[in-house]
This record gives structure tokens, sequence and C-alpha cells, in this order.
């Protein structure tokens, strides 16, 4: 294995690759582990060893099977750091490291893999992460469409949070950090081949220099935190005010929808809040602290396009209610026939 | 929402289960919560929350590719709790928690469905893990391959323990804990439609009723733990005589294969020190307790097959050799050019 090819393979990853033999070694050791910043001598133990803090920890999964893998604004390896990333932070926990398996089909483009691998790696940088384990599958060409990732992760709760889908109570108010509907809208255009003019692009990102100094300065009257992804704003709040027993009321005004999203969402037939974000979170905080904490959001923490979209106004069974812009009020479901698949 | 269905949808997965809304929460709560022993209230954060001893920690993640899903002896269920569960193990850690993330191809039937996840369920409980936290996707027609599922998970690494790949040392005994072969053998036959005589059947199992007792009692003079899969004991010794920096030198007359498995494969042209295991360990250990942590091995921990079948003979480059039954010697590579796809 003396040929001059990185991993050994011309330009296309084979199945060798994944059969435990010299190739995925080569393929660890060349393109992974410099990219992750793994030291080659201890990289191949079946798990990683780590010491955390010793309180609470997080722990989440996720898979990502965006279609197609390249959007305006990101690719398959931001969205699977920030992902996960996010969904430990929507637990209250810093987040600390990840997990990173691949599954990868024969004959699939090196160059796009590390294009891939890259983004993965800038991105676990910008949210302070270490990928420290990995697992590395390949298939037969038509037995998967590509790559699929899993990223999985762990967090070390906040001493001052006490955060849950349960937590939302009367008096609570809602907030958003930024517009919604922007990760949704720049794949599905993408998928469709639609050329849009301005700037859309996906909101993914790790959602850590908001949300972390937020709790830090806040937690106590920090209730809920849920980033709106499958399903959008609509589907998250459903599930809240149903865990919760509560009664959300959005509004409609306040909602904060691009112009060019609006516009899109149109033609595609889509509704905005429906529509998943992978950069956004939505809060659930006290009432009184509300004021405090959008201000805090907006000035110091990055977050220029908070807004307060709803209230909880009474316990019940778990509804969501919307006053519209024409002072009508209708109710929010969770949605049960959109189709949105694969835009994570 | 209200037909007879279980989660409302006929026989099959729809996209839909996949889509964030009403369907998904029906087949989370209607197939997996039930089945995980998960509290249906709290059940929709996207994190979970565990607490652990404060000591270091293992951390592990593998992807499950297996086809077909379903072989003698086991389904790709089994095999994803006991194969995450023997990497945490392998790294000395007593397994705590698992995730798990499906993606599941559109048509699936929820039957198989079904008998998979009962299959994750009572392999947790064999190997005494939670599973905490999970992801469900799901993907067209023909964009995945049926079903492939990722466990990542977390254990709690023994005190006495330190384990590593770039351990091993001159004076080391191998051992192994069971007859080799099997899962690839039972996979294999199966995927070629071969009517197998006799009893063929995957070792996959989770290895904790065997590594827990060990560690506890030799934890000290345990230096590596590797569970031979993916290019069987041949790449894993490869693998851990090239971190340690040693030579192996294996004795062919000890391996142990069951005759079955090496009929099988001498029919369809492996060697059995290439076939995956998902239910053995390796195990060098030092020298002077080799004897005795044997016994313990074959008659208090479970494992009556455990054999001792080589030596750490000298520091080098990482080099294993064996001596034949013929009483030469040869050495054993890095598989390079075998093709076992989608063993595991």
């Amino acid at each position: 294995m003396t040929d001059g090819n990185i991993v050994g393979t011309g330009e296309r990853i084979q199945l060798l690759h994944g059969s435990g033999g010299l190739m995925m070694q080569r393929l660890i050791r060349e393109i992974f582990f410099p990219a992750f910043g793994a030291d080659n001598d201890a990289g191949f133990d079946d798990a990683a060893e780590i010491t955390l803090h010793d309180g609470p920890l997080a722990f989440s999964t996720d898979s990502f099977v965006v279609k197609p893998l390249f959007f305006p604004g990101g690719d398959i390896g931001s969205l699977a750091v920030s992902g996960t990333v996010n969904d430990i932070l929507m637990k209250g926990a810093k987040p600390y490291c990840l997990s990173l398996a691949l599954i990868i089909e024969e004959g699939f483009p090196l160059a796009e893999l590390k294009t891939i691998v890259k983004s993965l790696a800038d991105t676990a940088k910008i949210a302070d992460v270490r990928i420290v384990t990995g697992d590395t599958k390949v298939v037969g060409r038509g037995e998967i469409d590509g790559l699929v990732i899993n990223t999985s992760g762990i967090g070390e709760i906040l001493p001052n949070a006490s955060i849950s889908g349960v937590n939302a109570r009367p008096g609570d108010v809602l907030l958003v950090s930024g517009e919604v509907g922007n990760h949704g809208i720049a794949v599905m255009a993408e998928r469709n081949g639609l050329k849009l003019k301005g700037n859309i692009a996906s909101d993914a990102a790790p959602l850590n220099a908001s949300v972390i100094p937020m709790l830090e300065r806040f937690g106590e009257s920090v209730h809920v935190l849920r980033d709106p992804t499958r399903g959008g704003v609509a589907a998250t709040i459903n599930e809240i005010a149903e865990a919760s027993k509560v009664t959300v009321l959005l509004d409609e005004s306040s909602l904060p929808v691009g112009r060019e999203v609006e516009a899109v969402s149109e033609l595609l037939g889509f509704d905005p809040l429906y529509l998943p974000c992978e950069g956004r979170f939505l809060a659930f905080v006290d009432g009184g602290k509300a004021e405090s904490i959008l201000r805090f959001l907006r000035e110091d923490a990055g977050c220029p396009d908070a807004t307060q979209i709803g209230t909880v106004t009474e316990t019940s069974n778990g509804e969501v209610l919307m006053t519209t812009v024409s002072g009508g009020q209708r109710i929010i479901d969770m949605p049960a026939g959109e189709l949105l698949p694969r835009i994570c």
C-alpha cells in the first residue's frame, strides 16, 4: 500500500474503506484524525475516555439525512454538529464532546467527504466541542443515498439551570431568538433548483454564544428551551404546551419572518410557522424577567432579532392559539399532514 | 387521528412518521416508549438528563448496517445494543446508558420494526443499560436499504481499570473469551441463502457478565481489551500490536474455531482469523496472572471456551506472527483486500 493516492483509493470511497483493514485505517488517519485534532497513537480504542464535572449531564443523539448535502449557508457537516450541540444546549447544558458516525455510499467522492469533514471540524471549533470518538461504515452503491451522519453528544448541565419541556407555566413569556424558517426554505429551494434572488441562507449554527451567557445570567428564570427543528415553531410549541399542560397564545404579527422567506414560502406553499430552523431557539421565561432577558439577547448575546412572540395564558390540556394579523384567533395544530422530508 | 390502526398508519412506515408531527409522536408513544420503559410526560426533551459517578467515563458510537436485518442468533436490534455495550466494556467501563437513532425507509413493515424494537429492549435489559434518548428519521423509498441504527453509549470506567490499545507489553498473554467467527458466518450464510445443517448462530451478545467480574477481580492485570469485530482477530491484534509497538505471536492450533464455522469458512472462502465476532473479547493480560484469569473466565465468568491464543514476545514496530499447525511461522497482516461488507 505505497501508492501516492490519498487513502489509497483514487478519488472515491470504496467498500474497503469500511472493512476494518488497512484502507479504513488510512481513511481515518489521513482524513479524520488531522481534521479533528486526534492523537494518532491513541485513536483506535473502541471508546473515548472523558472526564466531566460531577453534576448532572445532558446526553443527546441525532441522525442527519438532509438532501441535498450542500445548501446555501451550510452542509450536512455544519448541520450535524449544530443539531446535536443545540439539543444539548436546550437542556441547559454546556456541550462538551461529540461522537461522529458516518455511513457512506460506495463511490462517494472523496473531495466532497473532505469538504464535509472540514465543515464538521470548523463547526465543532465554533461550538467549542471536541469530536472524541467515531465510526465509519461503507455500504454498496444504491444501498444509501450518498452519506448520512449521526452525532451524539454530552454536555454539563449548568448549576442554575432547571430546564424541561414540562416547565412552562401561566405568566411565562415566549421568546424566539431570531427569524424563523430560513433553514427550511434554503434546503427546499436548493432541492427544487430554485435560483433565489436575495440572500436566503440556512440559519444552521451552534447556539452556544447566545444560550450559555443567557443561562449564566438568567438561568433561574428560563423554564423551557427548545430549538424549532422538524415541524417548526408550530410543532415545538404544541409539544411544550401538551407536556406542560398549558395554553400558549401566539401573536402572528410579532413572528419574525424574513421578507424573502415569506415570499418563497408562498411560492412553494409552506407556512413559515411549520418550517424548521436549525439555529434558533424558543425560550419560555418568567414574565417578570422577559424584558431584561430580551434586551440581553439583543444587545449582549448576538441575537439582534430576538422577539417576544407569545405568552402562556392558563393551564389546560395543552393548546396553542394565535391572534392573527386581522385580529381573530385560530388554533395552531400539531402538523398532521405536512411533508417536509429530509430537511435535517 | 382517531383511527384504530397502531400509529395511525396501516402496516408500514410512512414519511409522515419522520415529519415531527402527530404521526411521529404516535410512533414514539405507541412503539418506542413502552418498549424502553420511558415516561410519556418527560419524553420529548431534546436531550436526556443523566447523573454518573465523578470518575472518568467511556463514550462510544457505532452504526449498524447489517444485511440481512435478521440472521441466526440475532438481528440488527440485538447487534446494535451489544456492539456499543461491548465497545464501552472494552474500555474497562460499566455501561450505563445508550442513545438510539433509527433511520427507516418509507414502506418498512411495522411488524419488523416492532420485532427489532423488542430485540433492542430485551438486549438492553440483559446488558443492564437504559436507552435514554433517541431520534427517528424516515427517508423515501430507495433512499436507504430498509433500516440502519446508530447507538451511542456512556459507561463508568472501573476504578482499578487502566485499559488501552497502547498497553500491551512483552510478557503479556493473549486470551480469547470463546470461539471466533460465528457472527460472520451466521450473517454471510443467511445472506447467501445457505441452509446450514447444525447450529451456527451469531455470537452477538453483551459481554458484561464476563468482563465486569473479570475486571473487578483482576483489573490491574488486564492491559488491553478489544472485541474482534470488523477484520476479526487478525485486524484487531494488528491494531493493538502497532499501537503498543510490540510483536504478538499467535498459536494457530489453539485458536478456538467451531467445526461448522471452519467447514462453512472453507466453503465460502473465508479465513476464520479475519471473521468478525460480536460477542467475544480479546484480553492482553499480565503473564503471571494469565492462568488465574483464564480459570476464572472458564469457571466463574461464563466463558467455558476461553483460551490462551498467543503471547507478546518483544517490542517492535508492531508485528503479528503465527506458529502454524505444521510448525512453521507466518506473518498475519492487516486485511488489505478482504471484502465482508455489511456484517455489522
